[in-house]
């Protein structure tokens, strides 16, 4: 059951929001953007439909990531995105069309208001934005444009400057109704008929793309309920370097599915116990 | 009357969240999240049900602790995730289920708005997110798959990329009445019948199950009284080597028990003790 | 269609306090302060159109910004201001207007009731008043004095001192309804009438100088779905050295352009979802 | 006048709470918290109480505070705490009974939703939480079991792992009227008689033991007006070597006593003065 | 027009208080404090004030400015603070009378509540005090006694201890209509009759000193348009060494002057245009 | 008419305190606590008559004030303390009456709630309770009792645990009206009679002792105008070595002294002018 980049349904209009970057991009047309900025809420597929979509335009995409932003020694950061950059810029002239991607850009790079007091982010921001204005020349040396997709959840929060006009274009992400309905019937889709998946997007309004690929998850544990009892009890010999029992259930494990009511009211279920999961409990 | 694996009563719904995380993960199903995160109210006995459920099921448990992430060289903490992860990982391939736990996730990792700014939780989080997107693979290096258990009393305040799908399985733990009694019996069910049981439950429904097993001191106590005043008053020849009063106590205090009705009255009392205890005193 | 110097309409209100300020500085009028003050609120071509009116008025403009300013070295900073200034001076004896430029000075020195702990800002702000008060003489060493132009949104954040007499001319920038028209026909005048522009600036009276802007990229998108949808395709190909593709779009790319009706339903559009895309999704 | 252990009076109730604890530590039955956690209100004679009856018990106070725990050197605090309680049981093993004591609690050892980030903090807290999981062990090395007592004003600032069942026993500790007046008779009983005594506790309900002690320092200065008086004029001769005056002194002064209706009068003027004396003065 | 020392106009009440702290300090009266403390709103001209009359009294104002306080090494400002106390005296007995001045004390050393945690601020509060308490000691070197003379805008947050008894002379400057009347007389007299200077002052009560001090400028501006409309289209010529345009300028440029009506008209609407300028816009 | 020792009238209640608190602690009565806490508001004189009280008593005060305490070397503070202690036991020991006294102990040793988290405050806390506890050994080291005197504003900020009983005395320091007469007589004794002193301080309830004695220089500015406007046109020849004017000046100036009228009449517009200095002036 596990999905792989064929299975997913991604809606035109966001892939069409990065063919046009791409294109403009890699074209060099100088008045467009450098950034594509992806905004939305948390859980709506943001970061995994750029990746699945760059994987199925075979653009490879290389990224940066909070851990890298954080080098201990000050002033690096700044080299660490340049150097990023120009790295892309070879893969690209190697004939691989490449993109940078800076995942959760608010919290990785931090709100804006708060990264004027940090050296590091302060770097980051000064680099990404000079490579916005010259995305082909940093200092003596020449570069290669590469196009730079960056997601989060709060426009807002993003510095200023980098938000400006010739530096960043914006793609506010928030899936209508019917997009939804696309999305979500690439994972249940084999499991529930599109009445049954519009019925349950009515019920579930506010749920994000997120919960519905994790309830696959519940619907795997939902229908192996018989071996994981068997075998929970011979953990031992589960571990065992070529078990029987680990190749058996290997082949049946990950096929499981239910029936559309099933997977209806376990749906519901799950949802409410997020509800509860999520509350604080530190009241005492 | 100290009580052992044996005597403890887990609830099945529990229980069998453990149980499917480690059949899943043993077998290496790889849509199933590397991590299983269960929170609930402080008290509820979370923790210690992981450590007597995982010793049932003959699965070593691997911790992860705070003072272990406090390490004074920034950029080890990213590190002894990752080792002992490895470790962990090591003793499967030796033959020992293995399991990785971190108690008390939300204050030991840190709340995640905060924890944006310590390098140190940084680069936990950012290990911790690697191996579950990736949890056989670590740079050039391959691991063994390792399940990952966190507890927690507030899973909103956890790190949201990790709770993303794929990475974690969330269980919220509120036993229900029916699940209470369940555990009680199992702490108190040689002195108190059913009935009383589930009478002293419904008078103390704000008190969570710590407390029962905390009541068990308190009956030790009260059933000493005797012996208490008498060595009291002859401490230095209460500790010499090998005291013929130590050994006499020794087989006597442990033995404590009272009638239902004792224990139920102890158990008003003390929660009331308990309710005085932690008020604020500072008022003066 | 990228638009050049030649292009832009700079209100007359704004170049000629510019102007005002070169004339008296390189005049060394004494009584005429040294740094010219201009604020208004974001968006609205500030920065833009002192650099475009310093390049029409062939002078030249020496930045400096937040990153010169986060040196690592406690007080460099002042040092790095003065130099900057020195240097500028050099270029007018060597025949070059020139004219040193703080943009966004609010958030680049930072706002004074903050910057009075921070070592580095201090040690900008005291130089720039320095400068200020004795524009041609530093210590032992004679100047030359060089126009100061700095750019902000919140001039009562800027430190009290340095907006006293003498020291800081304020220039308030708030384009009137007949500017803004100006400004925008210099934008869109090749696809929207005069009676158009002014049209479409009364429906987005909130929207600054700057979404104008903006709206030629979403233009050139609109006006190139097809080439975008028949490239996308094939990137690989488009990134080629010399590939034909490229150089046919090249010269397709940029030209696009659309009906007055047209833009204008599309700078509504826009104009919305940058209003979706400026929300916080952070709630869940 | 100067109260010596004899004269203290300390209700049963508290001083029954500590031989318990006493008496099942070195007893070593495992069930029995290590740690036991005297919380109330200051003021109440918590520390002076458990001094006093360790020494009518024969067994030595081995205290932690606050100026030990702020080592300079990070990491060394951890070490400090299991250093004395290993030095604390090689006592014991020596033949006498010893305690190991922290005063103020929830102040030396910070509260814990601050001290979360307190490398030190942290570290003191581990070791306490890792010697209450594991009296008789530390690493390789075996231990002594060594009874811990800690007293504190805010049981709910006390980091909530360190107050889970089997580490630590919480009593509070509140005086009642009659305990009131048991302790206060002990201090004053030679002046006041029992019913003047529950007079004056009834009048100054609000005040603390500890204000009662206090009163013998007034009562002192009140009975020794003429002798304070003529020597305030001489004190050169009076702090020479073996002056005359002073000997006289030394015999005179610390015998004050005043009678019955006397000390009740000062007890509300000093309660009165104090009120005035615990007020702010800043607001000039 | 430049204003010069000979054209400007102090009150009497202002200069007088100068004087009394001058003559009293260099006769060395003891009881007199050796700190005057001008304290007013900002604008009002204190710093202006007491250097144009300690000029006309021949007297040399010795500054100690933030910059100097900000010194990198710790103990430093206190150490400057006393050498230029020292230095300031060797003056006198060189002849040349000399004060020591701390131009906006309140936020050049800090507000009290807030230095009392830094270091540097501490040392200059310390040894200001010390200097105030003992104005011709410090340790072994005898010093001369130097008036010394602060300004700022709120006496409150000035350190308690340095405006006690003895230490500090308090003088609020608060300039009446009438004074302030005599001090825009002195800067555009030459402009407006008596009347048109008192009906201007009506309508601007809230304008500081500062604002019409301002005017010159714009006066300067408005009077000059023809020059600068001219000299704006050739500036590389302005500034040549020696060029004719600029030789005409410098004679031109500074003479400029208005009308009464029109200074009127002017300074209404630069008060207007003051008034958009100190919004903030950075709301967006 | 610069006051001395001589004319310094102190309350009776207070310098009696102070005689107490001198007499048992040099007599060595162990019940009598070391430290003496005068607390009150700002401007009541407690520091000014604590030391002119020693002094009359033949007492050498030894103090410890904040830049002592702000010692860059952790740990020294602690330290400092010891061997003032020390040193002033010498004093002691060689025949001088010795106090140690640190003032305005609240804002020098800082605020108890925040000064837990400072080394170097905890330092100084922590060696303060040491030597209330054991005034007389220090480790190894027998010491002489040394008597401690602080002042300040606000018990209540004072680490509650050095408040407790037999570590400090509270003397709260409120002038009656009748105690605020005596002190204000010795200050203006001999320009206003009796009823012109109560009338007064009933005129101006809210003004602290120190007001009366700024009073002091008032007068002496008001009572010397001639001289004042005489001499500050001719300041340099004031300032020489010994200038007929100068010594003439010295003699006639600190004798100035006004009629009863006078002095109430300046004592209003005094205390008016004070109201308006101390308010803020940054709102602009």
């Amino acid at each position: 059951m596990g999905s792989t980049v064929q299975d997913v349904c991604i809606p035109e209009r966001f892939s069409y929001a990065i063919d046009q970057h791409l294109v403009f991009n890699y074209t060099g047309v100088q008045a467009w953007p450098l950034v594509l900025g992806i905004f939305g809420r948390p859980g709506d597929g943001k970061s995994f439909q750029v990746r699945t979509h760059l994987e199925r335009r075979g653009v490879l995409p290389v990224s940066i990531n909070a851990a890298d932003l954080e080098s201990d020694r000050a002033g690096m950061p700044g080299k660490l995105v340049l150097e990023t950059y120009e790295d892309a810029g070879h893969r690209i002239d190697e004939g691989t069309p490449t993109v940078l991607v800076v995942d959760d850009f608010d919290t990785t790079v931090g709100e804006w208001a708060q990264s004027t007091t940090t050296v590091n982010h302060q770097q980051v921001l000064a680099q990404l934005m000079h490579l916005a204005d010259s995305p082909t020349r940093a200092g003596d040396r020449s570069l290669r444009r590469v196009p730079v997709i960056i997601t989060g959840n709060d426009l807002s929060k993003v510095y200023p400057p980098l938000r400006r006009p010739g530096r960043m274009r914006a793609f506010p992400w928030l899936p209508t109704t019917e997009e939804r309905a696309h999305i979500v019937t690439g994972i249940l889709g084999t499991m529930l008929s599109p009445s049954e998946i519009s019925e349950l997007l009515g019920e579930l309004e506010e749920a994000p793309i997120a919960f519905f690929s994790d309830l696959l998850v519940e619907i795997l544990a939902e229908s192996s309920d018989a071996e994981v009892r068997r075998h929970a009890a011979s953990l031992p010999r589960l571990i065992l370097p070529r078990s029987a029992e680990r190749e058996e259930l290997e082949r049946v494990l990950p096929t499981g599915r239910l029936e559309g009511a099933q997977v209806k009211a376990l749906a519901l279920h799950v949802w409410h116990q997020r509800m509860l999961a999520t509350q604080s409990y530190v009241g005492e």
